[in-house]
């Protein structure tokens, strides 16, 4: 059961897209993790990987110092962000402008990776998902050949999630008056 | 005293751009804060404020209703992320792909802005971040004609801070060999 109360967007609960979390996650580059530590909470971007074919897993890698990952490691509870930036939103109204987004939001617990064929084998599908077009071999050596130095890999097992996304124009009454006071409109990232 | 124990950066230190905080405030997009409720951590995304003359505060805004915003206005401790994807880097090596990015993470306590008057000041003051070519009376209303709505804006008032940069080139020992195997180089997003 991924969509819990924890979960449940409560501003905007139109924007819900829980549906879409796979393709957000496939598609994000940075993933946002959340963590406590002395009751503080902390923020740390990283790359990451996660493959719809096992949608209940998403993995970040670190330096085995990295003081995120072994917190992590050591089975307490995070989050993960993974947010798209779509457009810029104008409008004639200051109170209108937004932004066009999508994000996704996973609450789990996880473990580090220790097996060495493991971890070779997704370091090397997320070197493929942040770049398609390379192959082992041909491209890149593969990790089995260099070794993994001291890189950890950690698995986050997903227990709840959910999406969010904003779309369109703006939404101000006026948006669509060619003759009103100022222009409306959005700058849309995708087609840059 | 920004730089403490807490925001020292312990992996790749060399990669630490504390100086470069207040610029990387001033360009991001997207704002992730971290906060704890029932133990949990929760990572959410915002637009944000952001202005280098006053570099102690940040402001996030979003509806009354929002569960993280009443969370920080009750004067729990918050982290925010501000993160900059610069580019992709490949390499020889598998292990050698990695990410040019800017980050900065700050920690504070917040307050919710209640007088009218600079909430419209700071409101508008955010729209000409996000959209510098736009005025207001010209382009689009003033946030006082309108009126402010359901929307809330809090002020956090940055305690502690610290900012990352990974910069340049692969790193392998065969990426400046054109004879060695596959290829080597860094996608720049910033020159798409």
């Amino acid at each position: 059961m991924k969509l819990t109360e924890r979960t449940r967007i409560r501003n905007h609960p139109e924007r819900a897209v829980p549906e879409e979390t796979e393709e957000i996650l496939s598609q994000g580059m940075v993933a946002h993790l959340g963590f406590i530590q002395d009751g503080i909470p902390f923020v740390i971007p990283f790359s990451y990987h996660y493959d719809a074919d096992t949608p209940d897993l998403l993995y970040l890698h670190g330096s085995v110092r990295s003081r995120a990952l072994k917190h992590m490691a050591s089975g307490a509870p995070v989050c993960i962000t993974v947010t798209l930036t779509d457009g810029l939103v104008y409008s004639r109204k200051a109170m209108n402008h937004s932004m066009n987004y999508r994000c996704a939001t996973v609450f789990g617990v996880a473990r580090e990776i220790t097996d060495e064929a493991e971890k070779f084998d997704l370091f090397d599908k997320m070197v493929q998902r942040y770049f398609p077009g390379r192959t082992v071999g041909h491209d890149y050596n593969s990790p089995a050949s260099g070794g993994l130095g001291a890189t950890a890999l950690v698995e986050v097992k997903i227990a709840e999630w959910n999406a969010k996304a904003r779309r369109g124009n703006p939404t101000g009454p006026d948006d669509d008056k060619p003759d009103a006071l100022g222009s409306a409109g959005v700058i849309d990232f995708r087609e840059l």
